[in-house]
């Protein structure tokens, strides 16, 4: 299962995968999150994102085209941990406050983006150290999809959703 | 196990608790990343962001106090993913070039740092909204911190470590 990871290109090839891993996991996890959200901002936001996703994969499938190399299959284990953190919230959706989800979903959703802003960073910045540019100009395309969505949860949170779940769930 | 969420000041609550848990386990398992680390600089920021990893334990326990809480003992998934991860490339180590190792440790490290991003950044703004001011404050410094711990891994990268892993590993 673990791969070697001897050269620079390897650890690029690593990254690769991890990445592509990661994204599997995230077009199989995202429609339930989809469906435990109640704020339809939301709500389009997330589609937009599983959508945007599966691009994201797409592009991965043309880097590793352009390297004539292949995804190792190794599962991501970060991105693995990552969502059963979000599955363990959504086990605990039925009793929770629909605005109050709908925060704690940003919460889990803007971990998941902040992995692949990290991932995405590494890879990009390798493809441009190795003289990759058509790799390096998807990963970057990829990095800044990542970015804009993890900003346009921030401003979902703070410009209403926030609001809305301490008003509907109460405080101490 | 399992806390119940019900308010956003339960949200709260759960995010500290997270990051709480997160940041125990980062204490753990940093000082095998320290060790296997060869870059003296890189050497140096590990070491300094474990003593840092401590001083933001310190303050998750100020703010606990001034809410009057603890934290819930649950673990936290993701971060135990995201080092599981990290665990799997020290036990390829023995076999990688020691510069190859230092670009990857990178890698690993910077996941960590953007995972308590995201965590932080939540925190810091429920508690903002919430009006409390002071762990608002101690949240924000940790979220400085960790933004700044990043920045300083990519500097690290792009300011030799890359180069030296692309030269002593080769390519393809």
């Amino acid at each position: 299962m673990a791969t070697a990871i001897k050269t620079f290109n390897d650890l690029l090839l690593h990254e690769l995968s991890d990445l592509y891993s990661a994204e599997a996991q995230i077009v199989e996890a995202l429609p339930d999150m989809v469906t435990a959200a109640s704020n339809p901002r939301l709500v389009k936001a997330l589609k937009e994102h599983l959508q945007a996703t599966k691009e994201q994969v797409k592009r991965l499938d043309q880097v590793f085209k352009i390297l004539g190399e292949k995804p190792s299959g190794e599962v991501c284990t970060g991105m693995k941990g990552l969502l059963s953190e979000g599955g363990k919230l959504l086990r605990k959706a039925g009793k929770m406050d629909p605005a109050v989800l709908d925060a704690a979903l940003i919460g889990a959703a803007q971990r998941v983006e902040h992995y692949e802003i990290a991932g995405y960073g590494c890879a990009r910045t390798y493809c441009k150290l190795l003289g990759l540019g058509d790799c390096e100009q998807l990963l970057q395309q990829s990095l800044d999809e990542e970015g804009e969505a993890d900003k346009l949860l921030t401003q979902l949170a703070i410009g209403g959703i926030n609001t809305q779940a301490m008003a509907a769930g109460g405080q101490a």
